[in-house]
């Protein structure tokens, strides 16, 4: 039974795998302290176009926002996200663990807005609140929708005007980068945050999440951060090969577009018969909102991930391709779909 | 130039690796719920001779370390470690990033001893002081040594005399099982210990430690722990492949063992000239203690570490041989010797 | 200018500094391990009617909110408060910087409701999520709303059945105790609650709240928490010399009932006049909605604090009476307002 | 049974008790935002000869301790402390709690050497160690000694050089201050230290810690964390007026003159009978080896607080005097020595 539950379901793309596989036997220093990851950090730095940029190698995304968050955060300081970010739901309070509460404004689409951003600062005014301090979004984000540039921008001087940092949640980042309608390139993320990351677990790797730093507040010391939190890789150059094979010749955006070409299998399959969705996603995630009867017949066939009841009748589910998604799963399930629908 | 610096200078053994590769394109639930996981967890818990266990799959030793230790002490409890112990050392404060100080007691041959352990409980008399609750030790240990069963156990007992929980670090566990003159099984860890790490990393893995949880205090609702520092891994399969390959046949003891024998050509090359060492290991690390004139020479062909400065005119190294160490460079090693020395 | 700014603006009542001059020169042990501590909790636990609690006495509040909450939870686990509980607003994210996420639900008239809590369980489904385990209130809220007993009974049900902590905050507990309609004692409070502190700062003491610990989960130990985040005061008597003369024959509730008194002044002259309130308080804060221009008015003869905006020309001020609030400022207030108005 | 068990066994100097006495029923705003404290802080800073400063006023030493250090720590710093160190022992792990690791070096009568700071230093080499980043020390030492200014100048010389913070616990500093061979004037502490506390509870307050910051980095949005921390006294007015009544006309001084006058009576007493001291203080501390047999016929008419085991026959014992105990008490301690010895 085919799973669109994730896209974490599989390895590697095939020439990370390889790359893994070739360099097995050779002796490197441990810690990123290798030539695979120095080579990985320099194909990254010239895609993004920035030499004035740290860039460290991390397992996964939740290690990663903890370790970027808590290591530039004063004890009384917060982060803001909206309250479908991921810090907020689906991360344990890694970010409290730290010490740092996240403060919550409503999303619209899956988005942080200025307006939330505001009334969080109005409200903040004195020593008997936390100090909102960094402001915290997805590309995409949680619920399949991206930022645009002109959105970004205006984010992005909000924060310079009130002192805060931005950080950008890049765990499907290659599909963001991949959606047609997507004019943010990872140029802008560095111009207009102070920090992001380019996930790559769920974007062609085996794990891996590539932090940028572009703030210079952040980037001292940064490696006791990560030996701290217990992210240090021993054998760090696997991270190194990885991000390599990635970025070495344009494979990174390769596999963004392969899953979201997937998901717009899905999404013309869904739209013949005009169902409304949860989040005008055009990314790798899908959020059709369905009869509960017809979810369970899919469920016959396929994996999906049963999200936000709507009405007595009627939830959303979440379909997600990924970089080995087969086009044939996908024609299946829009066959399924005229099989219940037409 | 060949590298006796650590045993993470590879990547993993080759059955280990071929493993990874033949399952890279089948779908598994993410998060460490797949069936490799579960049948890598079914060999181990055979292995161990246990089926009251709990096992968690983590990433590398200072997260298993640091998770387990704060998952079950208090706010106002401590660890206690000897002064050479990892978590006291070289794990960047991680345990007092959760909140936990570390209390010492010095070394004998780098282990913990029944004297520093009732020295430490008579000082912590009241709630001024920290209250410790939990024993750290590392099989092998920082110096390479092993605990036999009766020292095992007779800081087992003192610990469950003292309500203390007693967890060991297994970082080079393989390494320990495979030497001659241990007598400490994987059983007895289990009937000993409240807690102990069986790590792949140094012993053929990628990367990987096997926390194994016996207490009952120390088993419910872990993955919310693991999850919280962001080491829920979401390919947790990759753990699971691993494992499986390690603990199926007994590849586990065949590393251990190759470590071990590499080393101890290194051993016999050095007790020819009567060297000195800065702790009796009989395990995958050597500790020679060297004129620095002759450091200076070995380190024309070979990379070593430079530990401890015993005198003026000398140092201690550090040796260590891996899962894929070849014979060949042992000998190499031995040779240098000869012409230095002979 | 006489001030409605705060409860907390004099110091002590007379009795209570009375009872400090008298006691100074006395010798006792410190860390309140003396007679006078000792003789006050037994006062307190016969107020209370149970002698199978544990009481400690700490100086504030926040200092209180934050040992108590995290000296129970696992780091994985999370406080519940309405999203206008002092814990989630007014602490600077003392709770969190201890490590543990506060979770929110929306208030009704300052209170937590059943829905709320269980829309929280309902979301809070696996370990990708914090685990909820403590449910905090505020007795009086922080809007002078009281619960009922009936109120509090389907909380403490709820919460029994759902395996969580109820704490109740009591910052302003003598003015809820002595509120005509209230019908919760204390010793109702130590039957539904797992713990609650009885406030002294602002009832009558120069500083002092009494936790009582209900629970036997949360009673070992537990000097070692007070200690640790630095709330073992050394001459902790200065804490059981206030509670003794508070509790050894009804003070406190003379406290509550003279600060209510006066804040009914108040209330009747506002009630004249038909004007609304922010939340239908009948403790020791009002919270009327009056129009800009009158604010302004009356600010050039009392302070008050200016709290929600309710529209372009009103909003709502808070008044709040203290054990000391003199008879004659309450009714300057309604010559005020009568000039104003009438 | 007069006790010298500890300098906190009193209440205030009556002085200071008057100050609280008079100014009660005066309203005041709260979080030490009143006038006493400004009156406070004016004075102090005169008395330090120093305007560019900053000056908090707090409750307890511990509550100091642990909001200093960790409001100016980053997450992978850590505090230097010799090994008798207050923060090391009786602080429960408070400084560890908030995240932070204390490394300690030997003490040479109570106090940190320069020696075992280049030790630690030599030892922290990367990102796999904690970072030292601030030295703490106290004056009056736990041994009662205090640091000439030639060896506090050495000390902040090696700090400025090592960029490392200098922070000075002044729990019995009136008794530094007014020891007899003492040339370190409060000025002094202000050129040589980033940061120290002006202790009050052990110098004739009811309590009340000034922590003055010298260095500009520690100042910024100190309150907050003094507020994260459960230290934000509501009644701050209380600290501002002790204070103020210290520091208004030598009160201060003459407080710790009389407690070290007292303890000299003790040492006299001593010294005609040869007796050894644990330490060599000549401040309101007295630490006298003497033999078993002895301290129990002592205990039989005074209080005194048993410490180190010498020998199998002997202890050292510790002696307390403080801003309230009377001459007549340290006559009938000699003459008690005198019928046993003499």
């Amino acid at each position: 039974m085919y799973s669109f539950a994730s896209d974490y379901l599989e390895g590697a793309h095939p020439r990370v795998l390889a790359a893994l596989v070739e360099s097995n036997a050779v002796q490197t220093p441990g810690y990123s302290l290798d030539e695979y990851t120095q080579k990985a950090i320099e194909v990254m730095k010239k895609e993004i176009g920035r030499e004035d940029i740290d860039i460290h190698l991390l397992v996964g995304g939740t290690q990663t926002n903890l370790i970027m968050i808590s290591s530039i955060l004063k004890p009384y300081q917060a982060a803001i996200a909206c309250d479908t970010g991921h810090i907020n739901t689906h991360e344990t309070g890694s970010i409290e663990a730290t010490g740092h509460k996240v403060v919550t404004c409503p999303h619209h689409d899956g988005k942080v807005t200025l307006e939330g951003l505001q009334a969080i600062l109005d409200q903040h005014s004195d020593e008997h609140w936390v100090m909102p301090k960094l402001v915290y979004l997805s590309q995409t984000t949680e619920l399949g929708t991206i930022y645009t540039k002109a959105e970004l921008t205006a984010i992005s001087q909000f924060c310079r005007a009130h002192d805060l940092y931005l950080y950008v949640d890049g765990a499907r980042l290659a599909s963001a980068l991949a959606q047609k309608e997507n004019d943010v390139t990872l140029h802008d993320l560095a111009t207009l945050c102070d920090a992001f990351y380019i996930g790559a677990t769920k974007c062609g790797a085996l794990f891996g999440e590539g932090l940028v730093l572009v703030h210079d507040d952040l980037k001292r010391d940064f490696r006791f951060n990560i030996k701290q939190k217990g992210a240090l890789l021993a054998k760090g150059r696997l991270l190194g090969i990885q991000f390599y094979e990635l970025f070495k010749d344009g494979l990174y955006y390769e596999v963004g577009r392969h899953s979201n070409d997937m998901a717009d299998i899905l999404r013309e399959g869904l739209d013949k018969y005009h169902v409304s969705y949860l989040a005008p996603s055009l990314s790798n995630q899908v959020f059709p909102i369905l009869e509960d009867r017809m979810i369970k017949e899919i469920q016959t066939s396929f994996v999906v991930t049963v999200m936000d009841k709507i009405d007595e009748t009627h939830h959303a589910i979440r379909l997600v391709t990924s970089f080995m998604t087969p086009k044939q799963a996908c024609l299946d399930f829009v066959k399924k779909l005229d099989d219940l629908l037409g």
